[in-house]
Order: C-alpha cells, then sequence, then structure tokens
C-alpha cells in the first residue's frame, strides 16, 4: 500500500523559434514547450519504490505557465490519495477529475483545465505501465475487452457509441491479439515525416530532407500549405519531383481557411497527387470540415490534433467531416479519452493517424497507435504515426523509428519521462 | 495620451455553496467567484484620470486561481501600450489577443485562455465606455454599422455571416434607433429569473419564491430540472400551481442527459407547458442539440452559457440545433465576439435571451440584450434576460430589477465594477 505524496510540476521551454523548427501558417514562431508533472508516491516495496509517474502538456511557449497552473489545480485530487486504489480504477479516476463538478465550468472538458486532466491521467498511466514493467501500449494490449470498456465515459457518445458497440469492437479483436502483437515487435508500426515541410525552410533545405525522408523508408512526407498559393505549388513541385511518384505528400493548412478559401485552395494543389489536406479550417467546424469534405474529394479530409474532446470527434464521425482521425496525446483528457475516440473511430471505421512531433508527442501518441493495431482496429492499413525528428534526446526513452517505422517501445512505462537534467536546463524562468 | 500601467488581478470567491444557492443537477455545491481585473492607466487629464477598466471572468469555485493565472499572461500585451490606440481600434485589439499564436494553442478560442481574454476585452470596454461618460449599450448603440462591423473577427464565419450580411442587418436597424433607445430607457428590458428554481431549495421555498416572482412582475421563471424526474413532475406541478397558466415556466438540465435521455424525460414534463428545455446536453454537442431539438418539438431548446465560441454558435444555428440562443458575458472572447453572436442570431432570425445570475453576469450581460434591441434585432419580441438576485450588492453599479424588467443602466461604464471592499472581504486565500 502506498500514498501518493506529491504532484510536481515544471515548466520546460525549448527555444526552436530560433531556428523555425515547427514553423507553419499559423504558428510562425512556437517555442515547443512542456507543461510537465511528476506523480510521487512513497511506495517502500521492492517492486515500486522509487517509481513515479510523468506525463506533460504540449504547448508552443507562451501560457505554459498558466497550463502548469492549471496541473496544480488538481493536486487536492491526488496527494494524500491511496496509489493503489488509483490506479486499480483508472475509469472511476478519470471520472473524479472530469466530473469535479467545480473545475468542470472552466471547459467544460476543453481547453486548458482538460488537457492539464489529460496531462495528470497519462502521469497516473505511466506509472501503471511501469508498476506493471510494461510499456503502455502492452498493458492495455492485454486488459479484457470489459475492463478496456470499463476505462471510458460513455456520456454524450451512446447516439454514436454505446458500451455494447464498444465490447463488440473489442472482442472482435481478441483473436489474433498475439500474432499482432509479435507482427508489431518484428516490424514496428508505419510512420510518416513531416521533417521536410515547414514553412520556415527553404526550397533548397525541403528538397534536401524529402530526399532523406524516401532514403529513410519513409512513404509519405507531409508540407505545410496556406501561407501562399503560389508558394505552396512551388514548394509540392519541388517536393513531388524529389520524392517521385510513388511516395505519398500531405499538406497542413493549420486551420488557415474558410469553407470556400479551402475548396478553391486546394483544388490549386490538386495536380500534386495529395495524400490529405489537414486541418482546412477551425477545429471547432465540425459543419465546415463536412463542407470542405465535400468540396475537396477525393482529396480526404484529416484533422484531430486541436479538436477538445471526444465528443467533437464523434460529431466529425458522424457528419463525415473528416476521412482520417488524427489524435492528440495531451489535447484531450488522457489516455481513456483516447481509447473513446479510437473506439469510435473504429465503429465508423475511419483510420486513426496520430498528430506527434512538438516535444514529446513521438513518444507518447505511439503506445495507443500500437494498442489500437492490436486491440481495436487491428489494422495498420491506411494508418500512420506522423514523425518529426527533434527534441527526442530530452527523453529516457526516445522513439526508435527506422526504416519508415516506429519500433515498439519496451521499456516499462507511456514514453513521456524527461530527463531531468533536461527539465533543469530548460526551465523557463 | 496615456499607457497602460498595470494589470492587476484578484481572486474572488463568494462562499455561496453554503446555502446552496445555484444549485443544479450537474453544479452541486458552487462557489460563485470572479477572476477578476482592473486595466489602470497613467492618464492625468481632467477627462480620463483614474477611469479603469474593469472585467471578469465568472467560476463556480475551485480552479479560479487558474483563471486569474490566464488573465496575468496577457500582461504583454497590454502594459506600456498606448490606451487611446488600444481604445480606438477595439476589433484590432480584440485580434491581438485572440490570435497570440503560442497562446492560440492552450484553446484555441475555447477554455480558461478564451475566457481570460474575454475580461481583459471587458475590461477594455468598461474604460472606454466611462471615457465616452456613456453606459456600454449606449456607446455601441451610438456606433456606425461600418463601426460595428469592424468589431468582428469574420474568420470562420463566412459560410454563414458575411461582413456585408452584418452591414445590411445593421444598417436595417438604423432606423428607429432613437425610438428605441427612449422605450427603454422608459419601459426597461424584460427579464425572468431563475430565484425559485434551484435543485437545492425545499417545495416551500420553491413555492414562495414562485408566488413572488409573479408578485415582482415576472413573466417567465426557470426551473432546474434532471436530477430525479419525479421530483421534477412534483416541482413543476407547485410551480405551475402556484404562478397559474399565464407565466411561462421554462426548464434547465444544465447538460445532464444523452439524446434519448433527453427525449424521453421532456415528454414527462410536457403537460406542465414548459417554455423551453436548457442545456439538454453537452454544449459541444450540436448535432445531439439537433437531434433532441427534433424530438421535443414544439418546445424550444435554449442553450449558449457554455457554449465556447461564435464559431460553435454559428454550428448550432445552421444545424438548427438551439431555437432560444444564450448568450454569456464571460464565456466567449467579450463584447466584440458576443457582437458578432448577437449577429449571427440576427442572421438566423433566433432570439436571444442571455444567461445571468453567478457574480455580476446581470450585471455585464444586460448591455448586450439592450445594444441588440436598439441596433441589432430591433426587437425585443421572444427576448428576456435571465435575472437571479443575488450578490449584487458588491457592485458599484448593481442592476436595477423592477416590474419584471431590467431599467437601462445609466452610469458610465460596462457595469462591471466590483467594490473594492467586496474584492478585499472575499480575496481567497
Amino acid at each position: 500500500m502506498s500514498t501518493v505524496i506529491a504532484l510536481e510540476t515544471s515548466d520546460v521551454r525549448f527555444p526552436t523559434s530560433r531556428s523555425l523548427d515547427g514553423s507553419d501558417a499559423m504558428n510562425l514562431d512556437p517555442d515547443y514547450s512542456a507543461a510537465y508533472v511528476r506523480v510521487v508516491t512513497d511506495a517502500d516495496d521492492h517492486a515500486n519504490a522509487g517509481l513515479e509517474g510523468h506525463g506533460f502538456v504540449f504547448t508552443i511557449g507562451r501560457g505554459n505557465d498558466v497550463q502548469v497552473a492549471a496541473i496544480q489545480a488538481l493536486e487536492h485530487h491526488l496527494v494524500g490519495r491511496n496509489t493503489e486504489e488509483l490506479l486499480a480504477n483508472m475509469g472511476a479516476t478519470w471520472r473524479e477529475f472530469v466530473w469535479d463538478s467545480q473545475l468542470r465550468w472552466l471547459g467544460p472538458e476543453k481547453g486548458v483545465m482538460h488537457m492539464a486532466i489529460g496531462a495528470v491521467v497519462n502521469a497516473l498511466w505511466d506509472l501503471k505501465a511501469k508498476r506493471a514493467g510494461l510499456p503502455l501500449w502492452q498493458l492495455l494490449s492485454r486488459m479484457s475487452p470489459e475492463e478496456i470498456v470499463e476505462l471510458v465515459d460513455f456520456r454524450y457518445l451512446t447516439d454514436a457509441l454505446t458500451p455494447d458497440d464498444a465490447l463488440q469492437i473489442l472482442r472482435a479483436a481478441v483473436p489474433g491479439r498475439a500474432q499482432r502483437e509479435a507482427a508489431l515487435l518484428a516490424s514496428g508500426y508505419p510512420a510518416y515525416t513531416t521533417t521536410p515541410g515547414w514553412l520556415g525552410y527553404t526550397d533548397e533545405k525541403l528538397v534536401r530532407l524529402a530526399r532523406e525522408a524516401v532514403d529513410d523508408g519513409f512513404r509519405m512526407i507531409k508540407l505545410k500549405v496556406g501561407g501562399d498559393v503560389d508558394d505552396d505549388i512551388r514548394r509540392l513541385r519541388l517536393a513531388r519531383e524529389a520524392v517521385g511518384p510513388d511516395i505519398a505528400i500531405g499538406t497542413d493548412a493549420n486551420q488557415r481557411w474558410g469553407v470556400d478559401e479551402a475548396i478553391q485552395w486546394m483544388s490549386r494543389l490538386a495536380e500534386f497527387d495529395i495524400a490529405w489536406i489537414e486541418e482546412p479550417t477551425s477545429p471547432d467546424d465540425i459543419l465546415a470540415h463536412a463542407a470542405i469534405a465535400r468540396g475537396v474529394a477525393p482529396i480526404p479530409v484529416a484533422t484531430g490534433e486541436h479538436v477538445a474532446n471526444r465528443i467533437m470527434f464523434k460529431q466529425f464521425l458522424q457528419a463525415d467531416a473528416l476521412q482520417i482521425l488524427q489524435i492528440d496525446a495531451t489535447r484531450v483528457g488522457g489516455v481513456n479519452e483516447n481509447i473513446a475516440i479510437l473506439l469510435l473511430a473504429a465503429k465508423f471505421d475511419v483510420p486513426v493517424c496520430p498528430h506527434a512531433g512538438g516535444v514529446g508527442l513521438c513518444e507518447a501518441v505511439q503506445h495507443l497507435s500500437m494498442f489500437d493495431f492490436i486491440a481495436v482496429s487491428g489494422s495498420t492499413e491506411g494508418r500512420m504515426i506522423e514523425y518529426v525528428d527533434h527534441l527526442h534526446e530530452h527523453f529516457v526513452t526516445p522513439v526508435d523509428v527506422r526504416g519508415g517505422a516506429y519500433r515498439a517501445p519496451t521499456a516499462p512505462g507511456a514514453g513521456a519521462q524527461m530527463h531531468e537534467t533536461s527539465r533543469a536546463e530548460y526551465a523557463f524562468q
């Protein structure tokens, strides 16, 4: 038996704006940051002593302190609590955070307060996985369908997905779990890369990085668009020449457009055989996404990194407003809510291609896709995890991406743990 | 010429949970609170010296400190800036806050960070109105259609409302502005009261307060529902007996239900001649509201106090998911965004009945309805402002509600200024 004795936060910021890594049509000068949380217990038994749960919210600079303050506001839910009880009932633990009626007013279930809950939930999952001696993807993949359903809050979902629907999806994937786990351990999970495509890069750098991506085994690259249509055409032409006809090229407008503008702009880019258009407009605008999807077809619409919660994702699916669903590890209420979203995607038969990059998003989100492959959708077809090759060195168990695939991590935990030295060196004053 | 020299915040909390004022099916024990902001300048000319802009975000207790931190994160946008420039271009000022690309990541345009922007925007409007020597409603109502359109950010709106649409609506309301202003000053703006209807009140208190409401001239009362259907039936029967057949009774479920539950529950309450069902489900769930609206017709669906921004309101209107639109003074990005929402409502010909109560929401939101009457919709038909009779004594210019109507305030400003003594006495430690 042990007790949670501390929830420690830190404000970590990397000065990425200096090199324009991460620059796009909406985010001109991001300083990739993490509102970081560490859950500490007084466990003194051999197996659990010293194990900590780590989690974070990814932000792009200013306001990271507000995000840290929101995580601290959850302290009373954790400190002094029985660790084993919290970890044994992660569904109930999630509900307790999300249904705190006073905190809920600050969202509800969106923005700073909801992301703070996500960070703490993810830190608890990290601790739970470490205690089990398993990487998170494996811990989740070995739970029974009934246990998984128990993690999900179905309030506001049942018009699209009932607990029975979820059970059916999960039970259908039980046969083959072992084979898929073996395949995953052997071959990894497909990745695509955004590294060549930032708006702030020169043409020369774009071409060089695009070629390198192909040489590294990636089957898809992604380019930021939406700043200037003639620039986009030039950059897409260069990229297409660099990678050849067989490599997919996705585009990402980072919420830049309204409905008409999106449709017109994409009609000019269509000749380059576009794999998807990502975030064409506001992440809140389900109906606009649906109109754009109709207008740019057959180019699929991808979105999700800024979609606030499972209720919004549900509607995107109901309205056929996205054809590729992009979960994010730190935007919604953590692992539990992302499981709900994976189940919704499976119900609607829409592939999930997670958003990653930033700080630690690759490390965190890979576990969810691998769990999806083994225990939910049972497929990697049309599915890839985004990859960007910076800031991984700050993590204790950095991703291992080779031959265009994420290699399945084997270290216990959820992947979010940052080196103490990095947290100290980049602590924001 | 003057400069903004300070943005001062305070964490003010009233222990309302002790008396169960404000209790409903989702919010069992709210402590009505304000994340309060004061904008101070160094103006030393006779007209403007000592004038301050006051604003706040209403919360219900825990997390008010997070909201205060978010307001503080906007300090760099204000302190050291030229006051006259900020106030002369309130459209540009709004865009500067909302389009801060790093802060935007924390929403975007929703939750804690967006409400913080709303508080600061409202404080600037308060200062602008005080400098003009006018109550906010009058300041806004005297602006030209072109000036009003300039305040609105049409990004993500033009598939439903273009600047030209807005101009047309505003120009159509120019004739008659003076007559409507005179009528407003003579008779006030219609109000309804939620005072009798909190879930935590006894039947005896409900009946007594319902009778008092009618005696006080209100033509509508509202009851919280959604805790227990048999309780709701008993309370509605008592209320209907107390007020007679001619007084409207609205109901408010505070997001308690899913689609099917909402429709079934309301079918049991329909016999009491329900004026509207408010917040039947999640404020993010446009499609569920639309399904509920179809299922409970002819009872109209009302919602809005938790709707995060103009983009969500646009879709509620596009999907016919609400028949009564409830703006809130401190949920969205302040006066500018509420003007966008009033214009959307006018375009779709949907009446606006603001949410109020809480701390200072009545004082703040009345200005928007009065502006709507004079310069946007030109009508009070089917429109009422919510009224709850507590905590007004803490405000410098408390609302004056008599004979079931809000009397038009004449004091300069936006109404949000709390007594310094109240802020000090209820400062949260």
